[in-house]
């Protein structure tokens, strides 16, 4: 069943590994079918390079295995209560990738800092508060997506507007109307996790001393490239 | 019309992705023929691994599409704005490479540090100020534009002497006699960006407390690797 | 003789190059046989494209070479003991991977900063104490394997439980139930030894002063691309 | 003449690109026949792809050129002036390497942080000074060569012992007993440079407040991975 969509999820799946956003077998991609209310899902464990389509597991919103002959990702269910809740959303994405995971580690929000940020989200992206003893002993998995649904119903953002979450200590969760939607949001949020750490750097030495170099030293390599007399490559 | 120069923007904008200075439909490489006064730009949002020479929009430089069955770069107004100004360009690239957009981010010029810098420009690579609400508000990218030209001017900066610009919060353009020029100066410019933060992260260590290795170590693998007794490798 | 292992442990060496994880020569990979308890080792300073499995080099737990043309990696004596003392491992890796490299250099621990850790081992990866002149001058890189087994006693943890350990002012072992285990977590190590620096930067960074964007420019972009008015791309 | 040592010295250079060590035409490689006394240097300004064998300039120690048809490297006066005081090298090279420049830029040494670097060098890796105007006005690729040798004369470094230097703003040269031994060395300079700064960073963080995950979500993830009851995977 749901052979189409299974082919969609498998090919979003490898897409995380050609934007090398997983190592081994890390992350894992879902879809959903609204109108049958069933959720395709990658199965856990399995090396991208072994994994068909068909391994594709089908779960309900209740978290029932409809079909396949694997066990579904263990984030299984905090992909389903992201569905349940944010109901705009056809695809959701999970990675560790290494910026967006270092933000999370660190408990921050990801600050809009330019307009790359912009054109991905209304505003900052944010890290979810941590799970407390008591919900990580029990559900976990569901407990990390109520988290997620509190975070932005607390904070007033709208799932459509900021397609990405940070989990404090884990690391990225993204959606998007469908599953590729979904993958093109976490390579983005990886590419603004790693400008916004960067800017933070650069505007941090903002009043180093200077270490320019000499005006002789700048003359010289700049007009024996292009001045009247330039000796570099071969003429013109 | 324009087949010619069409096919070199086409592949100018290819270089983008193979010089990793673009994710997604990020970027754009426009090229003007300075004769008919049009100028050849990358249509809006198209993937690049689906584009083709054929699909390079033709504008004229007062903003009128003469050719294309395609929206052209939302950036249009900006470059048109350069090709007006800066009479001896030849070609436009505008990317949000990662480096570049963090030094843009941070509002700093990125200053010139050694001659990797010098090679490229006589000077530091400047970031224009930001826009104000007015002119974000209408005719943003054409304000873009002129905000570029007003930073060059008001610096006494000739383009021909700094083929690069950052935009604060946004990113870099960078330009050149013909499209392919423009796409290597977008490329240094990343470099020397790097570089440029690195150097100071390097210079703001300079007086951390030693952590060097023990004498009796390095002596030890030194000479097990090269001296008189070494063991490692196949011998000699 | 075990021509499998030889095998395994020729493919396991290939792993490191195909992951990124040493550059030339660097870093070699073995495996035991329990049952015989015979070691197969990669031969020292062997390029790995010229490498066949028929160069590993077969050596027993005392460090004699039981069978082979070349010298097997200098690192062995660090190896063999690993395997007397860590009963349950059956591969082990050591490479000189950047990121692992740092940290031990620096001297320091790999904390625990989030669950990509936490899925990897059941605290910090332990950054060992450096080796003394004398250990450093007699029977080098068998006191590297003691040091090593010292620091697991004297800390209470058990191999299994963390498969890595730094050296100090060295770099990292890492060891698995197979070669190709411990492949794996020489990769897993490296992904968190950067994700914990970059965390701590990330961390450090958290007081500094906004830098954001403008409300009117976050907007503009944002809704330039996502709004009703959206003008970015080729429409829907 | 000298065909053999041009096609060394071409294959070489396209080692540079292999490595990722060089940009554009950035960077050059040259080896010496110490008999004839004759040195072979990659042409200025063309690109690798388009590069030959037969391209490759023969020059003499006094720089004149004795067989070529374009014009060699611009720093080909800084190579041969090597050649003239440092006796038992045969191939030397020169990059714009990232890591490597940045040290130079910011005017720093390179410390001997850890093994790798004591694999490579016995002691740290020196930053030449910079060079006066009178030095850059006239002759300043001389010069350069002039002002490495007189830095490792004054430190008292053999050129064997430390096959690399910085040079104040600028980047590194490194050499070798051949251009490959040369190549091979710029590839590991690039790495302890890196390893160097990151090091720095890491050790920067050492007394850095703790924001180390909680024990019971570190207990989790481990457990759920690796536990009696682990549900991560397909079971065993």
């Amino acid at each position: 069943m749901l052979e189409e969509l299974k082919e969609k999820v498998y090919k979003a799946n490898l897409q995380l590994v050609e934007y090398g956003l997983v190592v081994l077998t890390w992350g894992n991609v879902s879809a959903i079918d609204r109108e049958k209310e069933l959720v395709v899902i990658k199965p856990s464990g399995v090396p991208y390079d072994e994994m068909q389509a068909d391994d594709m597991v089908v779960m309900d919103l209740n978290g029932n295995k409809v079909e396949g002959a694997l066990n579904p990702s263990s984030d299984t269910p905090t992909h389903l209560e992201l569905y349940r809740k944010f109901n705009g959303i056809g695809g959701i994405v999970h990675t560790h990738s290494s910026w967006a995971c270092s933000w999370a580690q660190a408990g921050r929000d990801i600050p809009a800092y330019g307009t790359t940020h912009a054109d991905f989200a209304n505003g900052c992206v944010p890290c979810a508060r941590g799970l407390t003893a008591e919900e990580v002993g029990i559900e976990y998995e569901l407990n990390t997506g109520k988290v997620i649904v509190e975070e932005f119903e607390k904070r007033g953002i709208k799932p459509s507007e900021c397609p990405a979450v940070l989990i404090h200590r884990h690391g990225p969760f993204t959606w998007g109307e469908n599953p590729f939607k979904a993958v093109e949001h976490a390579l983005v949020l990886e590419e603004i996790a790693k400008m916004a750490s960067r800017t933070e750097r650069i505007a941090a030495m903002g009043n180093y001393a200077d270490i320019g170099i000499e005006q002789y030293l700048l003359d010289k390599h700049y007009q024996r490239k292009h001045g009247k007399h330039a000796y570099y490559g071969q003429g013109k």
